[in-house]
């Protein structure tokens, strides 16, 4: 998807959230990152996807403060509360009548340690809301069915901590060849192969790198093996509203898992802000200049 | 008070929601508002107060469309609708066991008629909450006694149909003298002088425009007559989320009235965002520096 109008000022308050993370007490940084991000966005292009603003703007952090990887402390204590509640995640979805839709949710309930989006998350709620939470699942049938000849899967990973709830989710998916992708450096809280390494994940699945230095996977600079494995899979999982928002028009099927942050991709997917989805898409080129997204918090 | 770094985004979705307030379709137009204004930024003085940086973003949407009064429309079907409230709103302030409570919350009320903090607000819905709405008065003991042996009140408006509501309070006050002090000229949907006597206001208080250009009260552009009043007037009510950004440090006493509307203002007054508030202040020295007020809004 394009960058909208309305996702300008969410990406200004995104700047100056990251801004306090990465150095929370100099005002004088806060203001000169908003003021960069600001004079910046005349010169936006609009056909940028988000995810590569957010690249813009991590950048300039990383530019002004001279940290490589400003979230390392925030990925690790991230990491060690996911670890924390896995063997409960495990126990949920093996109890469960239908584990793979539990392990389907469990991995939608990762996607909200998201410190982009949403810096105040709260896992142990967000694991309460398991038990009853009413996620729209549309694509869970045609998921399964697409399964059911695949050999191979893609699974595009977003998050760090995340990764733990996805390994819930492809442990389901096995015994088929599983290729796990990570961004290709550190960026946001986003996951790395290293990292994805370090949790075990390479005990399920294939890690990579998928080559892309942005919040999302941007297809113009992925390693060859990735586009090759994007090209061919027969099932590609996309976890993460970042994958959503870069992948959204990449021209084949994608199950994407993720909760809907925004307005403007609530708009896009017909499913209101908050809600936990697994949605197939990828071959999206519907606007939104008509119906447009309208962001509702108050002044 | 000043502007916060947590104010930028939200100016910068204000002036993309007045642009398309304006010129619904025009999606150049929106681009070309959002860029001015993120322009604009790094240049603004932070010591100005939001309604300042308010009327530097609606001054930009007049000189791009060469519209002076942009919400004339809008003002009249508002004002229209809170008209046709009226009968209702009397009838329950008059049954009311104390009706000088019930009219300042009718007057609370009609805050929520605005558009620049809040486009969609629902009048009905928001008067139906009147009758079980926890409001918080905390200043309405001290507002009875501070009226006990006032002959006059200074009360300054806020918004155009908001000030049918205020009516309803007005007529509380008297036999007191009342000044109904409105904008000097239109700005958002803010009221005039022009618009309060149409109303009938002049036939309760004396109808006077503060000077004041900007959505709220700029103490620096006031009139001679309307600066002795401010000063010299034993109560002063001030209307709406606007005056209180502009006068919290004014200096003396007043009894501002208003709907929260932002986590800025919640974090300054100590009360929730959506609460509705009788609040005693005007004399804020205290900075957010430290208890830094955060944007939950998600990404």
């Amino acid at each position: 998807m394009k960058t909208y109008l309305d996702c300008i000022p969410c990406f200004i308050r995104q700047a100056l959230e990251a801004a306090r993370h990465v150095r929370p007490t100099d005002e004088a940084f806060h203001r000169r990152v908003l003021n960069e991000v600001c004079a910046a966005v005349p010169r936006l292009p609009e056909q940028l996807s988000p995810p590569r603003v957010g690249e813009f703007i991590h950048g300039i952090i990383r530019r002004e403060t001279g940290i490589d990887d400003p979230y390392a402390q925030a990925k690790a204590n991230n990491l060690r509360q996911a670890l924390a509640f896995l063997p409960r995640l495990e126990a949920w979805v093996r109890q469960h009548a239908d584990p793979f839709e539990a392990a389907i949710r469990v991995a939608i309930a990762g996607n909200i340690i998201d410190l982009g989006a949403n810096p105040d998350f709260q896992l142990e709620a967000e694991l309460d809301l398991l038990e009853r939470q009413t996620s729209q699942l549309d694509a869970l049938e045609p998921l399964r069915n697409a399964l059911e000849d695949a050999e191979q899967v893609l699974y595009i990973g977003d998050n760090t901590a995340e990764a733990v709830f996805d390994q819930v989710l492809i442990r389901q998916l096995l015994p088929r060849r599983v290729f796990f992708a990570t961004r290709a450096r550190p960026i946001l809280n986003d996951i790395t192969e290293e990292t994805a390494r370090q949790i075990g994940l390479d005990a399920d699945a294939t890690v990579l790198s998928s080559g892309s230095p942005i919040p999302g996977t941007d297809l113009t600079r992925v390693t060859e093996p990735f586009r090759q494995l994007f090209d061919e899979a027969p099932v590609v999982i996309a976890k993460g509203q970042g994958n959503f928002e870069s992948l959204s028009d990449a021209g084949r099927p994608i199950f994407f898992l993720f909760k809907v942050k925004c307005e403007v991709v609530a708009a896009l997917t017909g499913r209101a802000v908050g809600s936990s989805i697994l949605y197939l898409g990828g071959t999206m080129r519907k606007s939104l200049s008509a119906e447009r997204a309208s962001t509702p918090q108050e002044a």
